[in-house]
Formats: structure tokens, sequence, C-alpha cells
């Protein structure tokens, strides 16, 4: 057997699996209680379950989309590609800055939609779950926005990748 | 703006997103209350947070994992990597025969080991929260194993792929 290396520093532990585990690059938006377009980068996009059709993800608490997260019906989940590096940085920068550009508008639910995405889920939000910091937002997909067929922006070691080699 | 294809069918929609959208492959185990490992495949594992540090990973209830994950204390979860394809299938197959092999042994916690996997968390479990047919585990990480370093195994399009060009 592999020799394993014990890590007793449960913080270490997390950090140093999550540098050697990939996500998918996804950002997600609502709309303010005064109507202000929210959005972020996030990496914990995942499905729960197709019959019927949820999504989970997670989002901390203190963070500057929080409170709109926290009060609104629906998000709109965009999964993106290799064209949508830069608006995935921009996403995950400065949070007055996210909407400056001309490439979202008001859409479906009155969601702000980047039309760039390689698609987009509008989802209805049914559970949200408070963990210390943090929560688990689980929501219903009600419809979907397909874009442009592009490559899938990834995650992995504190960069954004590409998909490489396909091994099976 | 790009063109959006309306997508009305919410199951489609989930299916036509998540299909461009990828993520990092990671295993499962823990310990059923009769002593057998149990174990599978998933690629919802995320982190909910570094202080305190947790992770959250989704589930079928019906799977043939569930009774072991419903009534266990504690889970290991594995990421892996380029090493790790065929383990990766095998534990997404015949649930019969995912400990066949000689690569894995009971550990911390009592927990089934495989020491091939890029990194081991050992997790506490703290809440399971019941949606639809499925579930979002949720827990705190307690320690941890750190095993070779490799490339990540991602799935993508229903294939496993490697990590490619770096774009950031």
């Amino acid at each position: 057997m592999n020799e394993l290396v014990e890590i007793n520093d449960s913080v270490e532990a997390l950090k140093s699996t999550f540098r050697r585990h990939a996500s998918g690059v996804a950002i997600i938006t609502t709309k303010d209680t005064d109507g202000s377009p929210i959005g972020f980068t996030a990496t914990s996009v995942t499905s729960l379950g197709a019959t019927p059709p949820l999504v989970s993800f997670n989002v901390a608490r203190g963070s500057s989309s929080w409170h709109a997260l926290s009060t609104t019906s629906h998000v709109a989940i965009h999964t993106l590609g290799s064209e949508n590096l830069s608006l995935a940085k921009r996403m995950a920068d400065d949070h007055t800055k996210r909407f400056i550009e001309n490439d979202w508008e008001f859409g479906v639910q009155g969601l702000p939609i980047f039309a760039g995405a390689t698609s987009v889920l509008i989802v209805k939000v049914l559970q949200i779950v408070n963990v210390e910091n943090n929560a688990v937002m689980i929501g219903a997909v009600e419809t979907g926005l397909l874009g442009a067929e592009q490559m899938a922006l990834l995650y992995h070691q504190r960069a954004y990748v590409l998909p490489g080699e396909i091994v099976s």
C-alpha cells in the first residue's frame, strides 16, 4: 500500500485536500430587495437528483451576496466555459464592480442573466441550511437557458484550468 | 449578447446544464452497522468553509450506501487522482464488488481507507438534510491523510478527464 501522511490539524487537512480536488466554475446571481443585481463565482454547485431536478450550492453567510440570497425566492445558476474566464474573475473580485460590464440583463424571474454562460438554470430556493458561518442552499430547477457550447471552466490548485486528456 | 435557448422542461434543463459542468471525483466510504465496508464514487464533494473546516456531499437515499451513511457517525472522503481511474469506476459499479481488491484497509475510526487516493478526510457527520429522494450530508473534518501527489481526476460529459491547460 502507498504511504499516507497524517494531518492532525483539521483546517490544514481540509485545505490540503481541496487543493488536490478540482471543481467546475459557476456564477450565481439574484436580485436584492432594493432591486440591485447580486452575484458571485461559486465552485460548489452540484446536482441533487434529477427527478425532481434539484441543485445545491454553498455560500458564506458573511459574504456580500448573503443578504440577497437569504431573502430571494429565485437564483440563476450559470455554468461557465473557456470564454468566461474574465467573468469568473470579475464575479469573484470587488463586489461593487461585478455588474459594470454590459454583458448581462434582467431576465426570467427578474434575475440578472449573463448570456455568455454555457448554461443557466432558473432555480427556486427551497431550503437554506445554516451551518456555522456558512449555508447550504437547496433549490428546485424550474427552467433553463442553453448558451454556446464551450469547454468547461475548472478551478484547481488556485488556478482556472480547462479539461485535458480523457482517460476513460 | 449571445443567444440563449430556452429549455422549458426542468429535468432536461438540469441534465443539459450538468453535462456542461465539470466536477472533481471523490470516493466516500464508511462502515455499515454489520461491520461491512461501504462506499461509492461521488462528484458532489465540496468545502463548506474552513473555519471550522466543514464539507458537504449529496447522496441518493435509494442507493446501496444509504443505510450505512444514514446511521454512521463518520465517513472517509477520498479525493482521487489520475492513478485512481479504475478505483473510481469500481466504486461506481456493482456495489457487491467494490471492496474485492486488496487496495484498502480499515483505518481511523474503523473506516475503510484506500491508500492510493490523493488525500483522505476523516469526517464526523453533523447533519443530514433529506430532500425528496436525496440527502445533503454535512460533516466536520476531524483529521486528514495525505497521499501521493497526482493530477486531479475529473468527471465531465460522462467521461473521466484530467486537467489540461491553465488559463489564468
